[in-house]
This record gives C-alpha cells, sequence and structure tokens, in this order.
C-alpha cells in the first residue's frame, strides 16, 4: 500500500469521531454533557496539549516519536522478511502489552482464519500469541507446531516477567531436544538494547534480537519492535500502519479540542466520568476490530486506574473498559445498556466500506418476516443495525460516540491505535494521574515470588501461609 | 465418561464456591459485606428458593428441567452421530444464546486448536460459529468450508432474527450453487416444534429439524438442542454434561443458602450491587474457561438489566458483566482492581488439574531473576499468581470470590454453566425484576426494520431520516 503518501487517499481514510448522541442536546436529560460543558474546558484542553507536547519534547514520551524511526523499521522489516521464509509457524511469548497490540493488528488485517487455512492458500506463516500461561494451552500451540519449522519470539523488556520467561525456558527445550545447538536460528529476542535478564541471554548465547525502546512502556509499545516485527513477520504493511500513526500525530497536536479527535474523546469520557460513569465500552461493529477493544482495554484500565493523583492524594481513580462486539452482543449487553443504569459511556466503531459486500439472495420474497432481507447486503444489515442502536440509545438518554473508519487497513489501524494511546495520554492529565506506572501489581508479584519459592521472598510466603490458616471458613 | 454415575467420582468433581475474600471478616473495610449481613437474608432466600420451585413445578421455569430431557437427548446423539461422519466442517447459523453456550462448550471441552488441526490430528468435525454478519467474517467462513463437506445448523426459535435468517438464506444459496436440489442433505433447523417462519421453512423443504422447547429463552437455552447438537457433533460428551447438571440441581434446590452455591453467590452479588458496585467481573484462570465468562455475560446482562421492577416502578437496575482472563489480564486490567474504585466484585474460576502439567526445566539456575521458576510447572504457576492475586485484592479491600473447578471436563461444565443460570434467577428475585423477558432491545429492531425497507416500518425510517437531518453538528 503506496497510496498513504497520497493526500485524496488519506483525507478518504481519515478516521473521525462522531459525538453528536453524547451531547445533551440531543439526550435531552439533565444527567448528561452540553456543548457549553466542552466549553468550559477548551482552555484546560489546550493546556493539557501543550503540556504533553512539552514532555514529549523532552524525550519524557518517546511512544508518542516510535512512529518516525526509521532506522528502526528497517531493521525489522529485514528480519522478518528473512524470518518469514523459514518458518511456518511464529509463536510469540509475551503477555500484556507484549501481546495485545499484535493480536488486534493481526485479528483486524489478517482476518480470524489466517491460522486455520490451509498451507496453500496462507500468504504468510500461521501466528500463535501464546498469551497466557495455562499449561493446556501453552501444551495445544507446542502440539500444533512443527520444531524444524518454527520461530520463536520472546518478547520482554527486563527478562524478568515470570509467565514469558517460563514459556522461553520450555520452548528452548523444546527445539534443543529435536534441533540440538540448532536451536538458537529459531529464537529471537525483543527486549532492552542493554541490559536486564534477556538481554543478557542473547549476548551470552548470540541470539537474534530486536530492541524495545526506552521509556515506552508496553501497553504503549505496538508500534515498536513489539508488535511491529509480528505484524511484519505475518505479513501486515508496517510503513502503512506507521504512516496512519503519523496522519493522526499531526490531528492530535492541534490545540483547539474541538478539532483534536483524541482530546476531544478524552474530555467526553473525562465529563462523564466525574458525572459517576465508571464504565467505557468499546463496541465495534466489525469482527476484524474486535480484538483492538481488548488492547484498547489494558491502555485505559492500566494507565488509568490508580489509588493516587499526582499530588498524592488517595483518589481511587479509573473507569473500566468493558469490551463488546456488534452486532454480536446486541444480542447479549444491548438489553442492560438500553434500560440499565446511567452508568456507561459508549463508543462504537463503524466500518465505512468491507472487504467483501455479501448480498442477500431474494429467497423467500413471500414470506412477510424475512422477505425485506432478500436483495440487500451485509454491510447494509450492520450498518443499519448499529445506526438503530445509536439512535436507540440516544433516544433513551443513553451518551454513545462512533469513530468512523472508513475502511479496515494498515493506514486506518495505525490512525485509530496512534488516537487511542494518546486519547488516554489526555485523560490521564485530566485525571491528574500518573499515566504511565502501574504501582499496583507490585504486591502480587511478591507474593507469586513467595509461593514460587523465589530467595529472598520467603516472608511472603510466610504471609500466604498464614492467611491459609484462617480461610475455609465462608465455602459452599 | 461413565464415571460420572459413580459417587466418589461425583464427589470428587464437585464445584465449590469460596466466599472467603468477599467477606467484611477479612476485607476490613466498612464498605463490605458481613457473614451477619448473609444471616439477615438466610429467610429471603430461603423464600426465593422456594418459589422458584413453584414456578418450576408449575411449568414456568423449562430450562431448569433440560438436564432431564433424555428422549430428546436420544435423538440429538442419533442425528449428531449421522452428522459427525458426512462433513469436514459444521457450521452454526446463529446469535446471541444460540451461540454463546455451544461456543463456551466447544472452547471449554476442545481447545482453541481444534479447528487449527490437521484433518488427520482431528477427531471430529471443525466447528464454526457465525456468531455475527460482518461480511467479512461470514465470507471468511464460506471460503474456509467445502460446500460438499460442510452442514449448516441453522438456529433460531422464530425464525425471525434478522442476522440469522440473512445467513441461512447466504447459506442455502451458496449450498444449491454447488449441490443443488441435493443442499436439503447440508442444512438442519433448530427452531420451534410448530410455529414460525423457520418451522414453516422446514416443513415446506422438509428439512431436517431439531426443536427450542418452549419457554426456553435463548440466554437459558444451552443444555437444549440449541448447545447440545453442536456440542454432540464436535464429540463433545454430553450425558456427562446433563449428569453435571443434575448433580448441580441438588445442591441448588438447598433452602439453606449457605448450602446453595447459586443462592450464596447470588446473594453476595446482590450485597454488593445494594452497596453501589455494578460491576460484575469473572475471571478464570484458564484459557479453557474464557468463553464461559463471555456466555455468564449475555445471562447476566440481559437477565438482570431492567428498566422496571415487578411492580412497574422505574429502577433503571442492572450489574454490568465483565469478562477477564488470568493470568493474561492480570497484565492488563488488575491494577485497576487494585487501585481503582471500589465498584466491583471479582469472581475467579479456579481449575485443580488441568490435562497437561508442563514442566519448566532448570535451564538458567545461575540467574536470581528466574532460576526461581526451573524444576516447577505451569499449573504450579498459574495457581500461585491465581493464590496471589485473590490475597492482594483481599488486602486492599476489594471483594473476591472463586469458583472451583477441580478439572475442565463435560462433568463439571454441566454443573459450573446449571449453577450459573440458577445464580442469575435468584438474583434476579432478589432484585424483584423479570429475569426472562428483553423488551429494552425491541425499539432497535424496529428502526433496523425501517432502515432495511421492510414494509409496515416507513415511519420508523422517517423517524430516523428526520434525526440524520440534524447529525454532523459534533464531529472531529
Amino acid at each position: 500500500m503506496k497510496e498513504f503518501a497520497n493526500e485524496e487517499f488519506k483525507e478518504k481514510m481519515r478516521i473521525t469521531f462522531d459525538y453528536n448522541y453524547a451531547m445533551k442536546e440531543y439526550l435531552g436529560s439533565d444527567n448528561t454533557v452540553s456543548s457549553a460543558d466542552i466549553d468550559d474546558y477548551t482552555e484546560e484542553c489546550a493546556q493539557v496539549i501543550r503540556d504533553i507536547k512539552k514532555e514529549r519534547e523532552e524525550g519524557k514520551l518517546p511512544f508518542m516519536d516510535l512512529p518516525y524511526a526509521s532506522e528502526e523499521v528497517l531493521e525489522i522489516k529485514q528480519l522478518a522478511k528473512k524470518v518469514r521464509y523459514m518458518c511456518d509457524d511464529f509463536v510469540v511469548l509475551g503477555i500484556g502489552g507484549s501481546a495485545l497490540g499484535m493480536t488486534a493488528l493481526m485479528q483486524a488485517l489478517k482476518g480470524p482464519f489466517h491460522n486455520a487455512q490451509n498451507d496453500d492458500d496462507r500468504d504468510a506463516p500461521r501466528l500463535y500469541v501464546a498469551d497466557n500461561i495455562d499449561p493446556d494451552f501453552f501444551k495445544g500451540i507446542l502440539d500444533n507446531i512443527d520444531s524444524y519449522r518454527t520461530i520463536f519470539n520472546v518478547i520482554s523488556k527486563s527478562g524478568s516477567t515470570a509467565e514469558t520467561m517460563s514459556q522461553f525456558m520450555i520452548a528452548q527445550q523444546f527445539l534443543k531436544d529435536n534441533l540440538g545447538a540448532g536451536y538458537k536460528d529459531s529464537m529471537i529476542a525483543t527486549t532492552d538494547a542493554k541490559s536486564g535478564i534477556l538481554r543478557d541471554i542473547v549476548n551470552q548465547e548470540e541470539l537474534s534480537s530486536l530492541i524495545v525502546p526506552d521509556g515506552v512502556g508496553g501497553r504503549f509499545s505496538v508500534l515498536s519492535a513489539v508488535g511491529l516485527f509480528p505484524a511484519a513477520v505475518v505479513g501486515i504493511d508496517i510503513d502503512a500502519l506507521l504512516a496512519g500513526a503519523r496522519f493522526m500525530d499531526e490531528m492530535c497536536q492541534n490545540e483547539d479540542v474541538r478539532k483534536n479527535p483524541a482530546a476531544l474523546s478524552a474530555l467526553i469520557y473525562y465529563l462523564y466520568y466525574q458525572k459517576g460513569r465508571n464504565i467505557n465500552v468499546m463496541m465495534p461493529y466489525s469482527s476484524a476490530l474486535k480484538d483492538v477493544a481488548d488492547w484498547y482495554g489494558q491502555i485505559w484500565a492500566e494507565s488509568l486506574g490508580k489509588r493516587h493523583d499526582l499530588e498524592g492524594d488517595v483518589v481511587n481513580a479509573g473507569q473500566t473498559p468493558v469490551k463488546a462486539l456488534g452486532v454480536t452482543d446486541q444480542h447479549s449487553q444491548l438489553q442492560l445498556y438500553v434500560e440499565g443504569p446511567d452508568d456507561k459511556v459508549i463508543t462504537f466503531i463503524k466500518v465505512g466500506e468491507f472487504d467483501n459486500e455479501v448480498r442477500i439472495p431474494e429467497a423467500y420474497s413471500g414470506i412477510s418476516g424475512i422477505d425485506y432481507l432478500g436483495g440487500t447486503t451485509l454491510t447494509r444489515l450492520i450498518n443499519s443495525e448499529l445506526h438503530a442502536t445509536e439512535i436507540t440509545l440516544m433516544k433513551n438518554s443513553k451518551p454513545n460516540c462512533t469513530i468512523n473508519v472508513p475502511a479496515v487497513n494498515a493506514f486506518t489501524l495505525g490512525q485509530l491505535l496512534y488516537m487511542l494511546e494518546v486519547q488516554t495520554s489526555v485523560m490521564g492529565k485530566l485525571m491528574d494521574i500518573n499515566t504511565y506506572d502501574q504501582p499496583g501489581v507490585e504486591q502480587g508479584k511478591l507474593y507469586t515470588y513467595g509461593m514460587m519459592g523465589r530467595e529472598g521472598f520467603e516472608d511472603k510466603n510466610e504471609e500466604i501461609e498464614s492467611e491459609k490458616k484462617r480461610v475455609d471458613k465462608f465455602k459452599v
């Protein structure tokens, strides 16, 4: 896809954010956000955008510059090209931020049936993302691959992620058992440039490697080697992806909140959060974009769910992300969204043009309950249902917005992911919390170390043992 | 699996519900539920259980008797046996309650790699559940199957479900193009016994068919032909599944809430809902049980998300279900769960024994950050992480419960699904709402009819057109 350099193409593929039905002007109810509310925040938003720009210039937000790392991208593409022909199966060992981004890219741009295709029909290796340590799941992957035609990509910045490093050790043994010393050619690490356990192993065992850039947290790493390398291996056009991100970057630098999709959407969610709406639903009407909602779930939850604000006061902040899929979840969640509590703001993702337009035959023209379907298309049906859902919610005073994606391709995906990253940064600023840390997960790690018998964590194990003594009172 | 008749096996495989860390006795905080709170509801719960029993005896809750429908089950098994050898691909056309149950069964009991396996390794047909009308998704399924070796199972009680009937018409044309009149042998309908559009089509075209029992709503239909037939086709032991459901049924009839896992768990969620916790997280630590959380999401949201209570007062009730997966989402959602608002009650599902126990090799005994992993197993790691997460949340006064599933098999799955169905019924009674209807989704259907040009719904289309005239003011 080279069209992404063409201005007309870019304009046609521009993502827009429609917030009509999130506004009091349509919703009517008192507990909603008005255009005047947005005006009241215009200056604060401009300041937030300037602050982010300044932090970026100071090198504090390197994730924002990932779309411009042309040297690294060249290296990624070269290695991917080589690897692509070396394997039938490409297995990512990674979890959280080292898995969700590429899963979203894969589902969006290669579809759900890529792995199930016959070898002849498939244009790139199968991709398995081993994002859980469930033994049956991981064993299932190993049982499905041929050690001679598989490349493992182990991803961990520090090399101390218990789940990923366990998988790495198991995969290494699996390869050694079959390939002997040649196993090294089947293992590529994506890790810190200089330090950490995995970097040491790479140096010691002379493995191929790529770099997780400094200062880029896992959940903001999809446009680094973490997400780009697996994407390139399965044949995703990462140049187009990054061009889309750069295109969005321009829009997201606009200090006028009304012209900045990331800032405007963040402000809407923030104002509703202030009004007590603690749930943020993302509901793409597109199977391809299903896992974008899952990726977004991490960036939104982990970035904004914080005990303290920047002044150190206890705020227990956070808006819970919920992923849904249209039209499927109309038959599961819509009843609750329409009639339930006023605790949500809902964002749909609408795809303008699908790759296929499947016609519904005029098979039962005599039967009044279904004859209206004949002669139409699935595209018309899915987008009619989306529109019907938007209006129904609006008429019930339930705020909802829609991200319009003209078509699902690498260029629009790049825009979408980048917009949601910047949106999260803006939201963090508005909420006055640290968007980029995750202190709440440390305690659980220490307990795990204790239970796993790691040296130096005996006291944690004792703490758990003493808990065990008082449990089992409440059980049925 | 014939062991399910053996008392020792049943006891060993009994599902339990652990609510220690949901109790004030552990959590300490004021905003939590104490053992005394449960005692206060003992009589009300006993009454609810009696009321449900009475309604069941009056034939008002036929979903509760599905595990005893031996004649229907025999018919399902016979047809499944025949079909199984007739096809390599089995495609379900269904949505919502006609899709989520069997997807959960499939993921749990056949694993995520069933479809991706080579024909030689696979012991049953591939199963595709076409639960969305996304044209690229549905076309992807059709592109992946061989019309000569595929059976379609179209599921709709009324036969007027727009999504399913569109797919039916497309699939029928697809078959006719390839097989001519012989297409009829490749199509099986699961629908109302006597009336409705799909039953008329079955009669007219002499298709094979199974029955959606009267009075069983879609979301409560997994243990009818809707879920059982596809399950049987892919080789799931539906006798064991139903035996598990019957085993749970006994427990769920106990009028003592402390001894009734469905009632006790419902009461816990209810008491937390009363305290303002509007989010119900289900987080299995098992890839196999991932889609059980998705199935549960429908039954919980659609049953309990209601505008009116039984007295007709506006209550806008509902607790939003959130699905998460352990350990994966520790790296995505746990930060929010630990540090965020007190708006959740979390239920883990713990698997005692996995099918495989994958050993982690002692590969890096010199490196202190990862050496503790060597010599342990993935089962130990996943269950240590679960335990660490439970304790961390408890220490942060975040209520959490755990459903203990001794092992994932058809017998335990039957217990689990049945327990969650009855739990939902009890919760509906406690909330004083109608658990079994879904009036909120009607309005959207009418708008869709209007937009799709269905006769008699022109006014709905006009209503939408007039909406269109005032939109597009708020867009970026």
